[in-house]
């Protein structure tokens, strides 16, 4: 008998019709011989609605509290559920993350999971029932309700099934029916992936692919978790599974690449002739850092006669606020000056291919210059390549790459 | 330094605006000098939401979901009070049922407090934070959360009171400024008591009065809990005081009666023509209360010639399941048959005074005749006396009674 997790977001759960199609595939599974934990996000607009009632009294609303605010959503969607379950004629019960403690560290609104008590949770399966858990939400060690962050209850689900060691994590999602070469908006024959690895997932999920929360898939490498992302409208279709890499996954042409993704929402700062003197890295990250500001590509060009230009990105809703923190520096510095583009993209290339095929990088640049398509920066991993392009040329630049790489369907 | 617990009712907590002024008052008293706890209620209209929400899945819906469901209500509005009272320059924390443990009994919907640890609550306090509490909720011995009922956070404020000595509990109303001699909205010269006896609250409560809930106030009187019911749009003002009975109360004319009261939702049942026979009570009573049927009023006829009569009153929501099981009880019985009415009021005078001075029930009876009322069924307790007539003669019968005993305001 396998135990499998599985996981439903918000628009999955937005209505009682929708709640009710959920729960008839969770009784199905559990007919089928299986043993079922359900993990429950809040109904569709919920978590936004609560944020900004908070926000009309606080803004930015008190942590601590936000995430007592909050967390009810998945409160309301999990008791429902298990109802609707009931009310279908299974048996099941709602746990919330206080009731089988889901301990967490204290940083409100991202809390990291430390550790989940699993008796409550395996004496309920044993007793055959379905068990519906609230996603999003845990404790910390002195019982103040904490919540994980935007799409936190992907990571509630592989966490559960690492500590159930259950035998897979299914994520059902409304609006994708797996993880795709591509944006099957921008590329009308993008396909669709059979299996995609940890790594590349944590890329594409890092690079803008909105399919599942990047810290969830983190986990999931780190516990070998096997996640099949399924579509939920049609729950019986295979969708797209995350594992580990194996030879399959590079030892074959055609899967050398898995995906071209896009990020629109950053921004790029640059310092001009700024003195290279060692530490000037540090003096212009640390207060950006310190300001909770994630610095994502950064390039230096080479020094010249002792002048250097740095160049870094970061996500374009904190790019004001940067923007105003480099120029205090660069002062400081004695900097030249700071320019600036909040009007880029950058397109990333991810596949475990790579790392055995020369070759990739140059085609991407090469697919790019063909198209007249400047590229202003440049960054590297093992799996990835990444090029910051002017924003304008997002679907011409991924489309060409997809295209170069023959992502797509055969037709 | 006092230590003061306050309570606010989901139409004081309705929206942003409402909430700024609670948070305003619990400040003032705060900086008064006191130590403050508050109760939160859930924003008026939002438990009626949940549980139809949760009636659209299943109906009735299972007990233990329910209570996860409706709980969250109470859990937002403490949340948003507390930051309320932050982004106002106050520290605040939010206390759950489960952080607190509020341990209750395990019948959902309906639980009793057993015990509260008090510990968080102190510490909190001894920092000087404002702390709320999310009224209405619990947990039992499993962690599973509970509810108390409705109108359950008066209780959860009354038992705080309890438990931390709290020098007052003051309940915050939306509606009322207190409790008055008789529904003002029927005798424009109601008057607001200063202050009534725990055991005419509990009768007034018990009788429709909906100011408090009865086991609310039952429970203040076994741990002597004085109440305070003030009007929350007019925080400063007095209200009524719910206390131990003194001399005050009882030595002086004035104060012999606290108030008249009626209630609507009744409905009566008559057994015709029953053997009279030991354990008839039983057996008509038995298969009622089985089926969760409060019983309020019961009378039963002398008995002629070994049959009897007997007719008692039920809330009218359980009526017609009420009429179905004494119409089968009846036939066994072998009863002549069963009649009913259910467009009946009982009208309730209640006060301490009675039990010294005699004459009152007859008072009440002879005004009830001058008005050409027919008194159908009568009940009597220490401290009241109720009379079950047509419902169409209750504004009538209240107003007669309040203007014989003199309840109403000097002119």
């Amino acid at each position: 008998m396998a135990l499998i997790v599985q996981k439903y977001g918000g628009t999955s759960l937005a209505n009682v019709e929708k709640i009710r199609h959920v729960a008839e595939h969770v009784i199905r599974t559990k007919q089928r011989g299986n043993d079922v934990l359900v993990v429950a996000s809040a109904m569709a607009g919920e978590t936004d609605r609560l944020i900004k009632l908070a926000r009309s009294i606080m803004d930015p609303p008190d942590e601590r509290e936000l995430d007592v605010v909050t967390s009810s959503g998945e409160q309301v969607s999990s008791g429902l559920l298990a109802m609707m379950i009931k009310s279908l004629g299974h048996d099941a019960i709602s746990f919330q993350g206080h009731q089988i403690r889901i301990l967490t560290s204290n940083n409100y609104s991202k809390a990291r999971i430390v550790k989940i008590d699993d008796e409550k949770i395996k004496k309920a399966l044993s007793e055959g029932k379905i068990v519906v858990v609230a996603g999003f939400q845990g404790v910390d060690e002195e019982g103040n309700v904490t919540t994980l962050g935007r799409g936190g209850s992907d990571l509630t689900a592989v966490a559960l099934t690492a500590v159930l060691k259950a035998d897979v994590c299914e994520l059902y999602k409304d609006d994708v029916d797996g993880v795709y070469t591509t944006d099957p908006s921008i590329c009308s024959n993008a396909r669709k992936l059979k299996k995609i690895s940890y790594d590349e997932m944590l890329e594409m999920a890092s690079l803008g692919s909105k399919v599942l929360q990047a810290r969830a898939v983190g986990f999931a490498k780190k516990f070998r978790v096997p996640i099949h992302v399924r579509p939920t409208s049609r729950p019986e279709e295979e969708g797209t599974w995350i594992v580990e890499e194996d030879e399959t996954m590079t030892e074959m042409e055609d899967v050398l690449i898995s995906g071209v993704t896009y990020d629109k929402n950053q921004a790029k700062i640059t310092v001009i002739h700024v003195p290279d003197r060692p530490g000037i890295a540090a003096k212009i990250f640390t207060p950006l850092g310190e300001e909770g500001i994630v610095v994502d590509m950064i390039v230096q060009n080479v020094s010249t006669e002792g002048y250097t230009d740095m160049t870094f990105t970061v996500p374009r809703s904190d790019f004001k606020k940067a923007l105003r923190i480099t120029e205090d520096i660069a002062k400081e510095l004695g900097a030249k000056g700071v320019t600036f583009d909040d009007r880029i993209a950058m397109v990333s290339l991810v596949g475990v291919g790579m790392k055995t095929h020369a070759g990739v990088a140059s085609k991407m640049f090469s697919t790019l210059a063909r198209e007249g398509i400047n590229i202003m920066m440049i960054s590297t991993s093992e799996i990835r390549v990444s090029c910051v392009i002017d924003e304008k040329y997002t679907e011409l630049a991924v489309r060409a790459i997809h295209d170069a790489f023959n992502l797509g369907e055969e037709k």
